[in-house]
């Protein structure tokens, strides 16, 4: 596997790592996830199979990981945007809302990922992530003072999930200004 | 079975199949779904076995009938609700967050039946519902306009699921007037 090898061992497992989460999600993209195996994501990513059995056990667990990768990347673009937003706390929420728009959750395959413990995690992590930044809207004046953050962060991120079954771009921006409306409650 | 005869045929079958799900649904509640059978089911029910596989095939199509009898119960406390209340909408928006509130969403026997065609289609006549009384509300100037009452129907409906995870009713309470803020809109 000269291609795969870099600088270091580590840098070498992690880029193997990477390959077969890449693989293994564009054969389940192609063929669905009940024709994926071992020896095809092995054949495709370039390593042996006795390889990918030294990193993964099995196709579900390599699903898992990838899956994992893919939560940790969308909390990444939302802590960039909370950065470098003008104004951070709609921003988050607008990008939020474009992450459920584009996520298809009547796919059977995110339902059985969506029932892992990462998941779960990774929910508590988003939610303490917008209950801090509701906090600060809440000290500067633009977020209602009389709901604690935590509880405005369980009612915006439920509310922003609509976002899976609306037809436009347009319209999720109906929504997170919708939503928006909650939090500032009345005027 | 005397006890379960009643003045006609039609009337006797459905005591029979209340008196099924009423038996199955406490069956479940103290033992756990996988431990409740269809001998257990007839029992209880105080019908024969054989007489129980008229009304049902398996235990899973009697918890599905149970869960759509319990669905139609919902909609039906809904809709009197919106026939009596001073406030429709926001009397009907609480009744449907305090709906939530005590459901327990964890439990892996209502994660299986909301899998079910019965559920989603419950589902489309709730927002349809929803949808309705949004659109009165719009034409009274109580309901933002900017919006259409279907897209506000999604938004007020996901966002009072977050009810699921409230530790108390007056939480529900403060979930449903952040709720009704976003329906309004800016004052």
């Amino acid at each position: 596997m000269p291609k795969l090898w870099n600088e270091t061992i580590e840098a070498h497992r992690a880029a193997v790592r990477d390959a077969t989460l890449d693989t293994t999600a564009a054969l389940v993209a192609e063929h669905g996830p009940a024709s994926v195996t071992m020896s095809k994501i092995a054949e495709r990513t370039g390593i042996g199979r006795a390889t990918l059995y030294k990193y993964f056990p099995d196709v579900e667990t390599i699903l898992t990981a990838w899956h994992e990768r893919q939560i940790g990347a969308h909390l990444d673009h939302l802590a960039q945007i909370r950065e470098h937003a003008a104004n951070p706390l709609e921003a988050v929420l607008e990008a939020y809302a474009f992450i459920a728009y584009e996520h298809d959750a009547g796919d059977p395959l995110a339902a059985m990922l969506h029932r892992g413990e990462h998941v779960a995690e990774a929910q508590r992590r988003l939610r303490g992530f917008v209950r801090d930044l509701l906090a600060e809207g809440a000290r500067a004046g633009e977020v209602r003072g009389d709901v604690a953050p935590d509880e405005l962060a369980g009612y915006c991120l439920h509310a922003l999930t609509a976002a899976a079954g609306l037809p436009s771009k347009a319209a999720v921006q109906r929504l997170v200004t919708v939503t928006m409306a909650g939090l500032r409650g009345p005027a």
